[in-house]
């Protein structure tokens, strides 16, 4: 079979268009003047790449000679300087039974054995390579694009073994638990607001009546032997916010920030979650900020969580370390952000493709 | 019992001292003039502050009125701003059997029911808050310590929930392999050097008979079903410098660099282990550079190396989350860093105490 190399296609006319069709590579349009009008099959370069290969296509560039597989690859790359990994995540795909096309994050994917324009496709690819960097923002823009085409994203990571991790994208959703109206009882119970001493970057609350409660009834701090609560910064502040502390929350966040200069991103995903009736406590042993518990009869938590600011750039490496540690304690792993006033959670997990 | 609150002490006298002593709380000194000498008992802060809060203790401080623990706090965080870290790390330590002194970096650590001074320390301990850095520079100088003062090194982490994770730090050792002459055989029995594609940041072997030999013996790329050698940068480095392939090591590296600038840090790593009979693949998986085999018949990896340069300063999450990732697969933690022109590896793992 014959096709001519022209920028990012290779054009395979006549008979032989019909029957690559049929096998699923590329996509057949009508051109030419009425009367002469003829069918061309488009193949993208990866699938002209796939095809060279296997050897089931000549290659010819503006009717000179036979291309090389080496000579196609350098075309390819001056068109897609990522095409080294392109062509590996296509070459999976293709060979486990999905259907590829270029699209407009890299990939379009759609379902096995699916006929491309027939169907939609359900999901696109983002490409990377073990060594490249995704921005939080990036990753913000892919959401928005996937919410207004109604696909699902996908990241495809290709490490130097030439293997490749699949990702899939998603906003973290969060149930919202109804509140037992415990605060506001242990609030009403409770002998005036509790008394403090500031341990740096940790807060003892001196009465054992309130401490008990709060450790008790929605696991706040650490409750020691002799009955006195460890509240780590976020949770003191939020206790504050509610009444509950004796100290003025204006002084402690200012006091919390010479401590921790990203105190208040922290604290305002600890405030939102916990407003929705969510437990969370450090996520620490996990390497991130918060572990997220539903219930405090909870034994294990579902989420962690990482707080970044929305200037915060990925590496790869940290991706994956991130993914795969929360993926083996079986939590999702949620990165959190501030974009203007809104707090927003991404989801991204491991994805069997 | 009695005490007298003295800077970074407090002094204990009379008979008092003796029975403490015998608990092992302090270090007692003959102090006076001759013919008047008396023993006193210096306590740490930290044995001052578990006593008084125990109720077993009265602390004054120039014979004014009683000391309150909150006050004996205040006083002690002016003396060590870390004193809540430290307080927390000594009340578990002492709680759990352990006898433990200041000392230069922090602690020492005494075996259970030890006297100090009767026997010297095995550890000194240096102890961190989740939200505190710690640089590499600092992780050698430990080491450095270490070795001269002959002690292990553990690192102490307080989380925000009070809890502690105890880290050992040691220099990494790696058994040399005996080499089986395998690349001179491949290179004597190959026909000249391989012809190679580079694929920006893979390099394509084309030679087939080379490609399987070097996937087969010594675990090298991968190996596509058309019987191509896909080889990342630092292997493919590695084999130009052992007259493998047909490319100029120079020439290479440049480009190497443009594509991934810290290179050479990770290629001197690759090179020196390689070079020590171990085989090196991406442990990009694991977050990090590189997963270490002993041998090509080993199922499972050794080790995960990660390299960072020397200025690298580690936050206690980023900390957490790559030993505990490791941990997880039963993996050492190692991470590299180039200290003049010597490669160090630091290999940190979780430590039951």
């Amino acid at each position: 079979m014959h096709g001519v190399l022209s920028g990012e296609k290779v054009i395979v006319t006549g008979s032989e268009a019909d029957s690559f069709e049929f096998r699923g590579y590329g996509r057949k349009k009508r051109e030419g003047v009425k009367g002469e009008r003829e069918y061309k099959l488009k193949l993208s370069l990866e699938e002209a790449a796939f095809l060279l290969e296997a050897g089931k296509i000549v290659i010819k560039k503006d009717k000179e000679s036979e291309l090389t597989l080496e000579d196609f690859f350098k075309h390819a790359l001056g068109i897609y300087p990522n095409f080294g990994a392109r062509y590996i995540v296509y070459k999976d795909l293709k060979e486990r039974g999905y259907v590829v096309q270029p699209g407009k994050v890299d990939f379009w994917l759609y379902p096995r054995g699916a006929k491309p324009g027939a169907k939609p496709a359900r999901h696109f690819i983002r490409i990377l390579s073990e060594r490249e960097f995704l921005s939080m923002k990036e990753l913000g823009a892919i959401l928005v694009l996937a919410r207004n085409m109604r696909k699902e994203p996908i990241i495809a990571v290709v490490d130097d073994e030439s293997d490749i991790i699949y990702y899939e994208v998603k906003e973290a959703k969060f149930d919202v638990i109804e509140k037992q109206e415990e605060q506001e009882a242990v609030k009403r119970e409770g002998s005036g607001k509790g008394k403090t001493f500031l341990f740096v970057d940790k807060v003892v609350l001196w009465d054992e009546v309130l401490a008990v409660k709060l450790y008790k009834n929605d696991f706040y701090g650490n409750l020691t032997k002799e009955k006195r609560l460890l509240l780590s910064l976020v949770e003191a502040a939020y206790l504050i916010k509610k009444g509950l502390l004796e100290l003025s929350f204006e002084q402690f966040v200012e006091h919390a920030t010479t401590i921790e200069s990203d105190f208040m991103d922290k604290y305002a995903v600890y405030e939102d979650l916990r407003d929705k009736g969510l437990i969370l406590k450090t996520g620490f042993k996990f390497g991130s900020h918060f572990r997220v518990y539903k219930a405090t009869n909870q034994k294990h938590s579902r989420d962690l969580i990482h707080v970044l600011p929305e200037e915060h750039v990925f590496s790869m490496p940290e991706l994956a370390r991130a993914i795969r540690l929360a993926h083996g304690v079986k939590k999702r792993m949620i990165f959190s952000f501030k974009e203007g006033e809104e707090i927003r959670y991404i989801d991204i997990g491991r994805m069997k493709l």
